[in-house]
């Protein structure tokens, strides 16, 4: 499978995810240490904040010798403030770019985005969307520490609107030894597109409001922000609920993981950083890894 | 003809614009193919919502080997926001880089700062005033498809506030076999000083309200924006009379062309741009390659 | 003395001091020319307007070789608006850059920034706090253009909230012949724990509200501005008695200089900038200077 653009989770199979991951470890060994995207000049257009995933994949292509040109604030300084639409921007940026890296608040953007560019495109974050490659990153840290692909995986959040939810259930929906726990507020569960694959992929997954036993469970807590203003007046009833504080790690497993997509706010206190198991730094430094490895794939 | 700073389209004369378009050519066809402006380093202060000029003028500069300091939104993040004068501002930028590229909503105020400044200042939109490099691409991508200097250009929009179409102008007034009309409401029409020059020049040129005879008579459509703010209860009166849309199209010439200075909104439907004749988005991309050839002509 | 952070100008020793000088020398002359620093990334997180120090510093890293990730507008743009804090940021920034050059409105916040970072960070304004490389420019331009450390230097401005006059007073604290006259409304004079750090420095030096006197005696003027809401009522009391302009260049001495470490509003007029005492804007293009010295020192 020859990559081109990357707007969804779903375009990856279990091969395209070895090479990817093996030409990963080259990279993040040392082993890989070219300019061999020397002259590649990537366009990062971002209608949404960002600073980590921006920085991220202009790190990645500017170790690889290429350069960027960069819209930190799309939204406003774009042409999309003159009505331009996503179509006539790209068919414009697609001949000043070797490749085009999207964050936009429309869920699908990208997808359209990238039937119009003559160049790759890259989705970093699409609305309720998805953000594929946060879950490259996160299942390439996942295989590395659990060196299995056979484990129990909660994911805890907002699975009806946060990206890497979905993205990271694509990925993980490939292997069929993977259990996952999907925890959250009921009103916050996953969308109907996404729990319909997992069946018909028969994935073994369960859904709960069940925090305390679903991490003690896990293998990998895959832990995320439950959003205040999706909960209304059902707030107070799941207040500090999902929180994952230092006084939760005696009850996890010796060996089991702490992930984030990050950035968190309090939904992982700090008291819990130092502990060996947590390991969402580790994850988020992968991802300039990933990106070169995706970046030379691509180009 | 030496040039330094560009600031304005009344610069260039027919010399200057053969070598110059020449240069595109080669660069255009990839003959030309070298780090020219290795170290060189670009400052890009915009202070109005720019994503295509912008990016353009620094894909130029990094094609020929050299790198970028921007700002996409000086109006609030430099030192202007604290009062500074753009004569402080220039004085200090000149000597972080070795060019200045400069959008700002004042008239006028490039040629302020090239007063100022060691090093050459680009003019990339100022105000009501020009653009001049825009205007470059213009002709140079008429010359492109036209093959000839002798032509009937209709210029369609808002004559009075939209600097391509005044740059465009200076420049078509250096050929005499150029025939232009000029179609907009009349509140819309040419600042008295460009029309004065036309007449001091001896162009061919006729002002009228009336779109679908003039796009009949165009070898050149340049379509534009007609903004509703400027027009006020007139608004209704010229509501999409100034639109090319599919059904428009069998009544222009079977070689017209059609350009556009993007971003465009509603005046060129989206049905024309599969038609070969539409090729704004061509005309889009040639700016890189003008760009290119000017940097290195002026560095 | 090693850098690394540079997050205070209290850091700083006279040795270390010379040779950062010495070498910037080197490099001012053109005789220091390599790019040593190929390869390496600078990350800009600018939480606060600036584009002459995110320039100069940005100017600095490509001038050596290096490249940049940047954010102009990172209050706004980067996760700091979802909640994130700063030591998470930089966990994970760290991983991108090789240095990190941090501006943001809480004092003290780079010093957090450096202890939680893998990589150095240098402070480029943080709130009241400090603006050390500006304090190294300025007074490497004092010793060039005096070529002696026994001086008179009147600091004009408000030493309360202007982060300049504290770092440069720091730096001026380890000569012991030099004399400053802190000049300013006596609302606005230095914070208590400078006041005694030059005390305990056993440094000469005065506090006035006397600009006319002040400016007469001094070997250095380094003008500042004087800001309105921070004087309430007493503003028109102040009104214009700290102005820098053509009138009072003939009291002061001859061979005197006059700084500023910019921008400037109405404080120095502008009919001084062409005095050859004025040379606020070679100060600021010693800038660069210092910026590559500081980088090539840390890196």
């Amino acid at each position: 499978m020859k990559l081109r653009h990357v707007t969804s989770a779903r375009q990856f199979d279990i091969k395209t995810l070895q090479d990817l991951f093996a030409f990963t470890d080259k990279i993040k060994s040392g082993k890989y240490n070219n300019k061999a995207l020397s002259g590649k000049i990537m366009a990062t257009l971002f209608y949404q904040p960002s600073t980590r995933t921006r920085f991220s994949f202009e790190s990645a292509i500017l170790k690889l010798g290429g350069s960027t040109i960069s819209s930190e604030n799309a939204a406003e300084f774009s042409s999309a403030i003159k009505g331009e639409t996503m179509q006539d921007t790209i068919r414009i940026v697609d001949s000043y770019a070797d490749v085009i890296v999207i964050r936009h608040p429309q869920s699908g953007i990208t997808d359209l985005a990238a039937s119009y560019s003559k160049v790759p495109v890259i989705n970093a974050g699409d609305g309720v969307g998805e953000h594929p490659t946060q879950a490259l990153l996160d299942l390439y840290t996942i295989f590395e520490k659990k060196k299995t692909k056979e484990f129990t995986i909660a994911i805890c959040g907002d699975h009806a609107h946060y990206r890497p939810h979905h993205s990271l259930s694509y990925l993980l929906s490939l292997y069929p030894k993977i259990k996952i726990i999907y925890v959250s507020p009921k009103r916050l569960s996953m969308p109907k597109e996404l729990r319909e694959h997992l069946k018909k992929k028969k994935i073994h997954f369960v859904e709960t409001e069940d925090f305390t036993s679903s991490i003690k469970e896990a293998d990998v807590i895959y832990q995320g922000r439950i959003p205040k203003e999706y909960l209304g007046a059902q707030y107070k009833k799941y207040l500090g609920k999902f929180i994952l504080d230092k006084r939760a790690l005696s009850s996890i497993k010796k060996n089991a993981i702490i992930m984030h997509p990050l950035p968190r706010v309090n939904e992982i206190t700090p008291d819990v950083d130092s502990d060996p198991r947590a390991i969402y730094f580790e994850e988020a430094r992968n991802g300039l890894y990933v990106r070169m490895a995706l970046l030379l794939s691509i180009l």
